[in-house]
């Protein structure tokens, strides 16, 4: 039995709770090894197990610790649930409400966050993958050499798949961004077949054995992409010298957003300061203005401030930072190309 | 307005609904032309709205045509919805349980499958689009050359994608598979850095202006590997000409199933037959043993059986078609390469 097991049975028994229901790929991963690559039903308990379908049961025979069963239905399953003695059972956040609703009649339902508890804190080992990925990512944005690239956008992102991949990476960690000129206003811009014009942002990142990495350059050149440049410089450095651990999520996110402020462009910093990653992209806590969790060694988070102007452009700058007794910025490109 | 939200707001009138809550961003952009890259919550009723978060806000602008408010919390949103009457809200099945909790105080809810009912009779328009990227995806396939391929699973999924891009797609509308000798037998096997073994079995699809193409060919080499190869053929040639409108779904899984259990491998036919596609690579309704969902005319929905053989090999073939008066295979792919 792994330690992530053991204090979910912990906090089960102190909340009461007789199972904890587990249907999110990455968190069932996180506790067996085994990736599903269809819909699979995970209960943690004393005795743990896995309902996986018929299409996954070699692979989950041959990857999960936990006990594997073949899904015949929800009806056995249930029976079995119920026959364990199981009354009251934990369900994740983001359970699907047509699941739930398949549960809600036999059990008493409560949400809980206990694996993302565990997945905020990163092991050495899932650290290091982190780090692999990141270094990859960074050596193959290099490599693109992108002062002299005149590929378009998509052809650009595709050229940093290539070479993430040649790297060592298994893929992307999410769709690569390249954008340029004025759609560099918009944070989540699709490549398109334009060539590169200025700024240039790209947002990308590498998995590496499953784990993520995320970085944002923005490539500026007059001097009002310099100037606002300079401003989303200031607000990433400071807010990453300011992260202790004992600090609130917020309070890194008000660090980066009353620089921005200060310069006048507040309302321009469109979404939050970071998000932490792991074995998915977008995981808890985040540098947002809402999160009161308290920052913890351990945490690996990005820290990403943008300043975006509409029908003009936009800079981000992104860097992911691991928790010790301060904000140890993970790889070691510079921050200005 | 456009006819697909009309016929919404019909099914809500007959329901005694007020509003259908949607958050698949898939849903939201068949409705409103606007994909979200970040949360947003999409209201139908008679005057439709989208609440996009702050980040999305110029793209939403752009891109739909429901009118757009900025999102600012759940109680604003709320709040509003109840002003104008809402009593009683439908949500999407796959609604997270945690969102669904926001709403459960103040709405009577009501799990409902509109959006899906509209997207499973594709559009003329849609089939050009799904059309087009099986045969990007197609020409990629023969321009790989596969027979005098050398490389390495993981470089060929990788030349695939490049070809694909070069011919036009977006990107692949799923992780492709490639994969050789034992490691055929998992359905969803991921590439890895062996060198093609055999048989060779390549799954894969393009994305074309939003919409996905899928196949399945496997080569095979042995005389063993022939044999199975020709039961899963015919399988895939008898349910595409048995398929017809006014059909049950479960009646063509049934026909393929019919076959290879004839031939002594109904349990190693380990999922269903097939399923829709469209702006999602997984849509319903599917061939499958349970879908009781009768077909009808402007359906797209794969055919796609397998034999997996465990510590031997797997082979799955795979189509797409279109429903008229009978089943159109899309593409012109031989079935056997």
């Amino acid at each position: 039995m792994n330690v992530h097991i053991d204090n979910i049975i912990s906090d089960l028994k102190k909340d009461n709770l007789e199972a904890y229901l587990l249907t999110q790929f990455t968190n069932i991963k996180y506790l067996s090894g085994y990736k599903p690559t269809s819909f699979a039903f995970c209960i943690i308990k004393d005795e743990p197990v896995i309902y996986a379908s018929g299409m996954d049961m070699e692979l989950a025979n041959n990857d999960s610790s936990i006990e594997v069963r073949q899904y015949e239905s929800f009806e056995v399953m249930i029976g079995e649930m119920k026959k364990e003695g199981i009354r009251n059972l934990a369900i994740e956040p983001t359970l699907p409400y047509s699941t739930y609703a398949k549960f809600r009649d036999d059990f008493k339902i409560d949400s809980k966050t206990y694996v993302d508890k565990q997945r905020m804190i990163k092991t050495a080992d899932e650290i290091k993958k982190i780090t692999k990925a990141t270094e990859i990512a960074q050596k193959s944005f290099l490599d693109l050499d992108i002062a002299n690239n005149t590929g378009s956008e998509k052809e650009v992102a595709f050229d940093l798949l290539r070479l993430m991949i040649e790297n060592g990476a298994s893929g992307e960690s999410f769709d690569t961004i390249v954008t340029g000129g004025a759609s560099s206003s918009l944070p989540h811009a699709v490549p398109t077949d334009k060539k590169l014009s200025h700024p240039v942002l790209i947002d990308w990142g590498a998995l590496y054995n499953g784990y993520c990495s995320d970085n944002t350059r923005t490539m500026v050149y007059t001097e009002r992409q310099h100037e606002i440049s300079d401003i989303v410089a200031e607000a990433h450095d400071k807010a990453i010298k300011a992260i202790r651990p004992g600090m609130k999520c917020c309070e890194v996110d008000r660090v980066a957003r009353d620089i921005i402020s200060g310069y006048g462009y507040g309302d321009k910093f469109i979404h939050s300061t970071g998000h932490s990653l792991g074995l998915d992209i977008h995981e808890t806590p985040g540098f947002s203005p809402k999160d009161e969790t308290v920052i913890e060694k351990g945490m690996v988070i990005t820290v990403e401030p943008g300043i975006y102007l509409e029908g003009e452009f936009g800079v981000r700058l992104e860097d992911t930072v691991e928790i010790t007794s301060k904000a140890n910025v993970i790889g070691d490109l510079p921050l200005k190309i």
